[in-house]
């Protein structure tokens, strides 16, 4: 049964999942290489080939495809709050290089396009939750509306050049190797506060409800995502259950066994109430479930950034 | 009950559903302008405020804006077969205006925006006929998709800054002032091969059905869309019925009394096989039918190119 595993790209390798990802892969024998601007952790990516290089760059990103199979696309170069503000120049940072990199794609004989959608903010204020892959997608913030319009080039690339691809609306990952950078990742900036006893800033009165999911799940999502032969094309990717902020900061307070120094701001309108998505999908056609019960994932977490994050600098919030 | 009429741009103002709209604005005693990089029929637009300019062209649209209460947005800068061969180009020159078009709009205190979509490439491949407006948006090609991103970036618009909007999906419209510059406008193209006994090619085997749709009834939905004070923000705009490419001809070669020489193609990929849309939702909610019988509609197209196509030049399919 030792069919070759497929050589993988990672784009945004050097992120958050991307190392997760790369280790990952590194650890099961794929053949890996890496893009993106830089890595948070390079000492963590032994045996994984780097590429650095600006997704904008046309000629490094093709560089980077260069003999693989498998492209995993996990850009996403503005954030959401930063995307409302420009939208036109995450449309320039995110789309236009994503259709470059798929023509690239279809021309060099890639087998699959694995894209990190995003399961919290393509769906908006959904009237169904959990919500399905098959609801409105209404988007409330321009990174929503971005990540839509990709998944959708997607869908063309393969109506039009036969490229296959499949679509991860994945939820609020959180987990090791995720540093609170540019507001994102509630869970990580509020033990990275903790751990130093920092303030840290909530948004809205913490009664919004998230979908937590621990990137070790998400990894497993990805790979499995990676050589699927289903017809399913999106996949929402999610811990299966909501929780609400005030839940979440419980939770740390508990396993860290401190008090949480909390300052309350008023709520941002690309905030909806609640997001919680269905991952019956998955768990038919990939045969995935997210395995780690969150409070061994948060568990996980903090014992990574007690080791971890007093040897990184992280920029104040 | 003489209430102030607000005064309109019409941005593509000089092409063919803008010509038509800009007519009855100014006969109903709008102040109307026009945008657009020329129009078909200058002599047609007496009354009209004309404003020479390209929609990338930021202070251009700016000027035309200013004292504005309503926007029509019918540009679209790209042909459908076009945006398939260079999309990033059709992102850039449809999105990415739009986006400085809107945030001009909302800085300036338009009251609303009106935008011609696409009712017959938003849906893709649909499941349901006559499809209405909650099916699923899967475009088979990125003209579809480029409408279908600026419609949510407008919908983003409202929930961010207020800015109200008005969405038609309008399907295939035919009447005067069509004429069929880059292989738009199946009708005007074929009336006018008649009118020159030139042969005319058909893509595919004429089994595909389209929903046509007269030019004066869209111009009724459009100025309805303007001032309506409804809940809903999208509507389909079609003929209520599909009508087979095989039909037309025949149609058409009954009313010109003359059998049209037709050179038959091979089908092409972004050619769904059928796209009729609902319209219930624009009959309960705008008040508008389509009130034009298609024999009516197609006599009226007729007499007009008769009268006027021998004046005006038209390029080679």
């Amino acid at each position: 049964m030792a069919a070759q595993k497929p050589s993988c790209v990672v784009f945004g390798g050097g992120g958050f999942i991307g190392t997760n990802l790369c280790r990952r892969l590194a650890a099961s024998g794929y053949r890996v290489r890496a893009f993106g601007r830089r890595r948070l952790f390079p000492a963590e990516l032994d045996g994984v080939e780097w590429c650095q290089g600006n997704f904008t760059d046309t000629a490094s990103v093709e560089a980077a495809i260069e003999s693989c199979d498998v492209v995993f696309h996990l850009v996403h170069a503005t954030m959401p709050q930063a995307a409302d503000l420009d939208m036109a120049a995450d449309v320039q940072n995110n789309v236009i290089p994503t259709l470059a990199l798929l023509d690239h794609c279809r021309r060099s004989g890639v087998k699959r396009v694995v894209f990190a959608s995003s399961g919290g903010t393509v769906y908006g204020r959904a009237q169904q939750i959990p919500t399905p892959e098959t609801a409105p997608t209404d988007p409330i913030c321009a990174y929503g509306i971005s990540k839509l319009a990709i998944e959708k080039y997607l869908a063309l690339f393969q109506h039009l050049h036969g490229l296959d691809f499949r679509v991860l609306r994945i939820t609020n990952p959180f987990g090791p190797f995720q540093i609170a950078l540019k507001n994102q990742g509630v869970i990580a900036a509020l033990i990275a506060r903790a751990l130093r006893d920092q303030p840290v800033e909530i948004w809205g009165d913490g009664t919004v409800v998230r979908d937590f999911v621990f990137v070790e799940d998400v990894v497993d999502a990805l790979v499995a995502a990676a050589t699927d032969q289903g017809s399913e094309r999106v996949f929402n990717i999610g811990g299966g259950r909501g929780r609400s902020l005030r839940d979440i900061i419980t939770a740390i307070e508990r396993q860290m066994g401190k008090t949480l120094r909390l300052e309350w701001k008023p709520g941002r309108p690309l905030d909806v109430p609640v997001s919680v998505v269905a991952i019956d999908r998955a768990a038919q056609t990939l045969g995935w479930v997210p395995n780690t019960p969150f409070e061994t994932g948060l568990e996980r977490t903090i014992e990574w950034a007690k080791k971890t994050l007093p040897t990184v600098k992280i920029p104040p919030q």
